[in-house]
């Protein structure tokens, strides 16, 4: 019987090589390549399905994008996913790819896992978060074998792998449908201005046009529609991603904690994010009550180190979304908001469960007179004051 | 011997009333009025100053700006004070004029304190949470009786008190030298578009200038130096307020809860506060490790709502600054920002404490290899494996 | 059409005389009483009755102990209830006491809700959270009036009310099924050490026999089954606390901060509660991953923070209730714990769902040699050497 | 130049074989041992230096019992150190032991540190946290070598280290001043009830004498007297081990969390930190603000986190004690307590800073009376009914 291993692949020269140095280094007798859409530019997924089907002995595309925003963003903008000011973008996709590449091996009847992450970062403990649920071999050549740039082409070129022509990279990029990332190269100076180059989804501010409004409407914590039209989350993403760009929305130039420890300076890309993450906090504060709000940002944190990390198997991780899910009940209504030159400002906001409303203030004013708020103002501090008393004595 | 009353006094119409209120509703024999001066517009404190003098027995005007910067606005920059997204401004003045309002009661041997402020706000409370802490007594005028303004430009008019012959406000106004407030009118309603007019700090976004670059210098937590240059700390913050404000930066609209309950729609200007308070988080973030970061975030959290809700006597007020104060120690360091049309993007920083920098890289790597990151992430998730075991079976 | 007020009625002086003084003081044409039964002596209960058919217009006895254990309690054990190491009783059963009135007040026509809480403690504050959620007058006639004792007797028997001939009691005791709480009198020193006679459901340690084990059963958060017999809710309690008092496990004894900031030397009796709720948290070390005990410690006590306050309508409760229930579907299984002369001790655990067992460890073992622990020591305190690293510069 | 290594020495068989390893397997030329008396029976210390000076090419005892005390136990008291329910003991002694050892290799000029720790607990990690923190090498035989007892044994009789006759003890223990811990073998069945034999410090609550009552005295959060006589930190934790211990309290049994994540059943001993903890607890309840209370617990949680991983060089740590030292300012007092067949309870407590009292009581009746508890009445639980009116709509 032969020894199959199924390997995340991106068609780009690490996990490419990682084929022959999976069968030559690590004697497997099969590779099975896996790449999975989660929005990143077609063109690329199209080029890895080419590449892996002339070089690895099986090798499966797979759709995943309406998953992806359903299962992995969706729960994100109700979490208000946020890690340390980071619109998680990479951290979020890493446990659905490995998911995929799981089913395949259990399909294939594989006996091993691969990633092509280095020792580095965080992506390697996401994949192995997922992978090592199983009872499979899990296997990292590039984090084993520390390999350079250099060795690798020529490698590549010994074992038929087409490398592009094109020079190094100065920067490492990551993308699918809610984020892009770029790091490395002159970037980790966090001194270093980021150049106008590193971007591609958004233009710069400075070349924006007139502001513009949009208005997001939203059911159960859940962004439905743009505009007045309703839409699927992909498309709606899809669309409000150029929207946003044309407005230079949506950057994050930030020094990050990766979960090793290591700080390093990180450059994104998100508009969509930024916009439906602003809309959907703005409406959780006209129908959340403040003990709500004040809560939920302790289980949106702990969501997002969750999430930041890939543990999205810790049975934590559902806890938490059960008392998020409750709380979007009432997250219902719409968020008019201003894109202009690089910044989203929320402008109005409408909800059938707002706890704040004419209505309600009438009510307010029927049993409570101002003067009751004498006896609250009264109590308000008063252990500070048998405080003071105790000290002066 | 005379019953001397203490009033917090602003100049308008609620306070100049409460000044023969005071006489012949309560029966005080000479009211002292008190003008603290933390920044509003120099105009507003010397009108204030001459109404005075013709209709209370007494006036002091004292400038309080610079321990207004000090004792309050330093400690929040330290805190990232900020209350549900609010940049905190009229909540951290409450509590240096009501102390300065019992200084002058000391002085004066006076029985009574008093303030304007109405039932429905949380001024009462602020004001009270000092007044409070004395034994004499507290005098709430506007919150008793429940005026309507008609009666109070009547009962003014009798008792020669100069009412502004302009009409009434569209809007309440608060200012001090870190931000102002708007709120009251059309702008309760939620889905109400604020006008551009209500603004007065800060340009409309379209009608800025190119982009322009600052540099803010800290030390221990606290700005330091603007582009280069020591400035103390009101004058800092009043240029870097013209310099933000003529880029529209610093606009905050909001839904916020009110200490009794109720929610309010709130809009704020305060271009310099958003500045530092974004300089400070990006410099805390080179800084601080993550662990502190993230106990940070719970103790910043904590200290703005003893901030908001003006309870600055209360201990763990200062147990919570004595935390901040020993993060504080480094950070140190510059922040380079770009302002642009309403957005502030930090694009740069350096400090000699930071946690990260190519040497600390070097020396990473000289104790860790690629390889040790494996045995990290085999016991990544690893209770969510247990779990999986377990649930499975 | 008459005036009716229903008024939360324990058969005592203070609610005995707030019958004619509804009428009297307040003008309510017709007074109808509810005692509502959650555990007190059933010679409590009876009394009441008695006496209110009586003195009041129509009377209520509602036996909600099943109710009281279903919705309330066994919330509370779910949740580790516990208020700064209080034991919560009575704060639990105030919420249930007021919405049985709410409903008899809807069924009879009421226009208003009475309750006999003084202006000094958290009862006015639970009974009200409930009264208020409806449009009818809510009334407080022993805070309004501030009545001694002396006044009460009087006008008690000038309207023909029996008044026990004992003389005043030394304490106050509030009782439910799951706590009796002692409180008032010489107890009000914290320095004085309370005698043996304020305690009624636990004997004295040193009166206690020779050890006993317990075995409780529980499934999914709730206890079961009492040394593996099957039992209802409030028969397992009623059990335990005989068993367990007899033993004189469940005192308490403590410094309490009341709502509105008062603090209070309070003592209890528990019995019951302290066995399950130490069987409980002990289950839960088993069953839970580590990041959810961290994080379940928030929630529970946020949980305990409205349940003392009376707040089981705030939504908040609710979204506490959907966290805490999804970790409980895994808190089935068994603990043994040994009760002597007032102290329970643990002695053994088992479950299903245990993410501890031999089984286990030999798993881990497969995948995990000694080594791989190098690679997470190296990494742990990563952050703390690049500190260290920095400072010393 | 030779080649030395330092060891931190226990005198057990693990770290006994680990000399010849060391140069055998390691290529050192000299080993020297560090012996630490942090208060585990000094015979245990004493027979330490005899074995090592046999074996080892240098050996050290330190005494350092006093800062032991003053700079690690202390600060545990005042931060209420628990973790999970756990009296750190073990945990809170690694870090002093590992600095001793870094002291005497600076002193010795040695290359390298070791100690005997295996890859599976958390010791490991709480030595490398400290031995990283300089540039020396770290070495870890016992992890490395994955070895048996029986080929420990072996390997020592032939490299002359004396083994003591006993057959292999039924559990690994684990003592300082502060706690004795016992793990391993049986008690690995959380299902397992411990036998009598396996504690040594505490007699059976069954065979303990009448009840007796301590009164311990706190200056600033440190205990500073026992029944009113002054006694340093050593001599005080010393006698009440010898007394709480005679009355059988003291006893934990627990599932624990390690920091790799393993479960594990744990028995300790510690009857002097039961009562002190329980003590200072106490205490704080009468001095601390509600608000302070309630942070407390998060910063303690936090605080016995690091401690108990042995992070105590992480900058966070330094932060939390800021916080902490700042609230013990007050915590001056004394507490009563009874010890009883296992038991320790409060039963009463004084303090000059005490916020309640009888004194507090009439001083707020002057300024309150009952009837502003209406208005405050009225404002608790304000939003849940905003939010009763809005989902009822």
């Amino acid at each position: 019987m032969s020894k199959k291993v199924v390997l995340a692949y991106s068609g780009g020269l690490d996990t490419s090589v990682c084929i022959p140095i999976l069968k030559e280094e690590y004697g497997y007798d099969k590779v099975i390549t896996v790449s999975v859409d989660v929005g990143q530019p077609r063109q690329e997924v199209l080029e890895a399905e080419q590449k892996a089907k002339k070089i690895s002995d099986g090798h499966y595309t797979i759709d995943a994008r309406e998953e992806f925003v359903k299962d992995y963003i969706f729960p994100l903008i109700k979490a208000n996913g946020d890690y340390e000011g980071y619109v998680m973008g990479t951290s979020v996709a890493r446990p659905l790819i490995a998911r995929k590449v799981v089913e395949v091996a259990e399909k294939e009847g594989a006996v091993a896992l691969a990633h092509g992450c280095t020792g580095k970062g965080n992506d390697q403990l996401r994949f192995e978060a997922v992978f090592r649920l199983t009872s499979l071999d899990v296997v990292a050549p590039m984090r084993d074998m520390n390999l350079t740039r250099e060795w690798e082409i020529d490698y590549a070129k010994q074992h038929g792998i087409p490398v592009a022509v094109t020079s190094a990279k100065p920067w490492s990029i990551d993308e699918n449908i809610w984020s892009r990332s770029i790091e490395g190269g002159k970037l980790e100076d966090p001194a270093f201005i980021p150049p106008e180059e590193i971007y591609q989804w958004t233009v710069s501010p400075e070349k924006a046009p007139e502001a513009q409004t949009v208005v997001i409407g939203f059911e159960k914590g859940v962004p439905v529609s743009l505009d007045g039209r309703n839409l699927g989350g992909v498309e709606l993403i899809e669309q409000l991603n150029k929207i946003a760009g044309s407005h230079g929305v949506g950057r994050t130039d930030m020094i990050e904690d990766r979960v090793l420890g290591l700080k390093a300076r990180e450059n994104y890309e998100h508009p969509a994010a930024t916009v439906l993450l602003t809309a959907h906090r703005d409406l959780e504060k006209l129908v959340l009550t403040r003990l709500e709000l004040k809560f939920k940002k302790s289980v949106d944190e702990q969501w997002s180190e969750l999430a930041y990390s890939g543990l999205v198997d810790e049975p934590l991780y559902q806890d938490l979304n059960a008392f998020i899910d409750k709380t979007q009940e009432r997250v219902t209504g719409t968020v008019t908001l201003k894109l202009y030159k690089g910044s989203v400002t929320p402008l109005a906001r409408t909800s059938p469960y707002a706890l704040y409303s004419e209505d309600l203030v009438s009510f307010d004013t029927s049993s409570i007179d101002q003067k009751d708020a004498e006896g609250f103002a009264k109590y308000h501090g008063f252990q500070a004051r048998l405080y003071k008393r105790v000290v002066e004595k």
